[in-house]
């Protein structure tokens, strides 16, 4: 009742009667390229170009960023995995995670080059609006459980938006988001590892496959939402259908674009640390302690207290703080899998974290309810403290188009390239898809 | 801690040392292949063959019972679903779900020409240890929460299994099993479609492929058996290695061969109605009400009371007493997707099943604390009534050697090719992996 329900109403979207949901969804897949560009150098895309390569198959999908074409299956495997792994994707506080990394993935994995690009920005705003409304309606128990949100709905969501680019019937949109949900797996505890970027790849793969499975001919229990929500969140399945495609979760509350590639709960912690930095010009030895303030939970995804690697840095507001309070760079290399410097590492010692259910979020806060505090004790007794409620790039206080196009430029480093494709983006309802591969990319 | 102590006792594993757990193994394949073989002209074969080739790859593994070769993904995947298409494969009462469709398919997708097969048959052991040892310690809670334990426990199980055919160290050994747990699905509410069976291809598929990807670079969270017992049994993982080695599960209990094609659980009942009909000769006229007993919980796996489709039907006791008291066959043609005769499904509102927490046990009853007694009201007032505490084909009461052997006959339809095949089992330890491929099958 309540899958058909949903089903139905994704079946009869339109998005783009909304120019702003358009306009988001342009935006996103912007984003979506820096990101997927800025892992060219990483060695991680090697071994999964090696895990492609040794399958082998029919080259029907889009790998972006490369002059290679793979399955379906594995172009998502692929994109989704290079759009999260140096989780500088894009962020929904709705999902408690990052919709278009898998979404897009499967979108471009299963996108024809004669595809009418309307359809296919319609389906991202489809299948953000399908994540959204899963993730609010089953957080925070899911998250918190342990799930990695971004893989266990994303692949719902992902399956639904390819369902929907594909014109199924509600009936096969339905199925299809079953086949799915009864794949939908990724555990928190592998955050830190290279398994989080790979469980976003995963699921866009499934979702992929979901898709196809139903459309050659297999049938699952189309009636999976009640189920589902039992063993996933333990609760009852809401209405999902509710105001449907009256402002679209794209636009609003909106996605969130990083500045920097690490966990979005630590966005503010570093704001608010890169402001103390710069009015003060602290250096390491004019620290003697530092407290963070999060209210409760505000902090379950920074899992890493004491990080022995920059990998584990991109979950540690100990580390992240750190930094920008010292003034070192919050760049791609302070988060590499390489172990992070002894005596960073003792610093650490001096930054304690706490959460406090007395102060009130702010109004503005987004994600609702968000807030961090940072606070120093310097050695010449000086208390120094900031607060931040919407940190860079939340949707409170988003990147401006010049500050995206830059994030783009930074991940290709060829202007002509970055403008090209930013054209092809704003022109996709009449463009082909294989202007976002790279002719030239050799490897 | 607990995940490596476990990785650390299957690497040190010698099952083989135990001449029993090496028959129990071959038995097993036995049963394996005729089941597989059985599925021969099923539609949903072809349709999975169709996605196989759509995809296409390099062909690195074997599709049993086919001439076909494929990658070890899709190998794996077409060989488990075929394994469990009929839901007439082995089980395991402390999985409480199904080993061998999940460790064989995966066993058999990776499996090299001229690998020792010693190391696959104690590899197979090994992978039934663990399956076993988790549902043990996760059930009924896991099951009972919505699971299907066979892909949920198989799919880790599986990938134990082949790191320790490929000798990983224990590292890797509980590094694949963690990249297998971060993947691991698989909703009951899906069961009585097709994608039950596909459950359990995708669990043979997700287990290759985290033993390839852990193999070819890619690096998991190896301490996961905490984590995953939280979030899919709410549970504390215990010691899983206690008394490893001294008697091997695959053994002690032991596997159940199914004879019929249907979920064991209504095996106790099938087994009593075909005893009361041959006994006093009843026919549909004959019968006023049925009432079927099980302790607590002992049909939850059955849920279908009233199946629109014989596929329906699998998990339906209601139609099989029914079928089985009239003299019906329980033969693979009652058991397909298509509608059961509304005559029929008239009949089936005279059968009620109750449940009965104050009747105890047999001590010999396998699975522990199993039974079912169907108790008939004849239409001339007599009351008769049959208990079945250990159904044919279960540990207690197996099938001889003989039956077995018929099994597979009945499956491949010529002695000459059933007879090379057993023997090929038995000489597993010197004969090369492909004398189970079809030559001579075109499809």
């Amino acid at each position: 009742m309540n899958t058909e329900k949903l089903a139905e109403a994704i079946y009869h979207s339109n998005p783009l009667d909304s120019e702003r949901a358009g306009q988001s969804a342009i935006e996103g897949i912007v984003d979506y390229l820096a990101v997927s560009y800025q892992t060219k150098s990483e060695k991680e895309m090697m071994t999964l170009k090696q895990i492609v390569l040794e399958q082998g198959g029919n080259p029907t999908g889009y790998l972006i960023g490369s002059h290679l074409h793979a399955t379906r299956s594995q172009a998502a495997l692929f994109n989704g995995f290079q759009a999260h792994l140096l989780d500088y994707d894009d962020v929904h506080s709705d999902v408690r995670g990052h919709p278009s990394a898998v979404i897009l993935s499967a979108l471009f994995a299963v996108g024809e080059p004669e595809m009418h690009g309307k359809r296919f920005l319609a389906a991202y705003v489809v299948g953000v609006e399908i994540m959204a409304r899963l993730g609010e309606a089953m957080n925070p128990t899911h998250y918190l459980k342990g799930w990695h949100s971004t893989a266990t709905l994303g692949v719902i969501a992902a399956a639904g938006a390819v369902a929907y680019l594909r014109k199924y019937s509600p009936r096969l949109i339905a199925e299809t988001m079953s086949l799915a949900a009864t794949q939908s797996a990724g555990l928190r505890l592998q955050f830190g590892t290279v398994i989080k970027p790979l469980h976003v790849g995963i699921a866009a793969k499934n979702a992929v496959e979901s898709a196809d499975w139903i459309g050659m001919g297999m049938h699952s229990n189309p009636d999976f939402l009640t189920g589902f929500f039992e063993v996933y969140a333990e609760t009852n399945v809401p209405d999902l259908t509710v105001n449907w495609g009256k402002t679209w979760r794209i636009v609003t509350p909106g996605l969130w674009f990083k500045q920097y590639p690490f966990c979005s709960a630590a966005a503010h912690g570093a704001d608010a640390a890169a402001f103390l930095h710069q009015t003060y010009g602290l250096t390491d030895q004019d620290i003697e302690s530092v407290r963070i303030c999060f209210p409760p939970d505000g902090d379950s995804a920074l899992i890493h207290h004491d990080p022995e690697t920059g990998e584990e840095g991109r979950f540690s507001i100990e580390y992240i703080v750190w930094l920008a309070l010292t003034g070192k760079p919050l760049s791609f290399a302070s988060f590499e899998s390489k172990p992070i410097p002894p005596s960073w590492r003792a610093s650490l010692q001096k930054v304690n974290r706490i959460t406090d259910a007395t102060i009130k979020p702010s109004k503005e806060a987004l994600p609702k309810g968000r807030f961090t505090i940072v606070t120093v004790t310097a050695t010449n007794g000086n208390v120094l403290s900031k607060r931040i409620d919407t940190p860079k790039g939340s949707p409170g206080n988003p990147l401006t188009k010049s500050q995206l196009k830059t994030k783009l430029l930074h991940a290709i480093g060829d202007e002509a390239r970055a403008e090209q494709l930013i054209e092809a983006v704003h022109s996709l309802p009449i463009s082909t898809l294989g202007v976002f591969q790279e002719a030239d990319c050799k490897s």
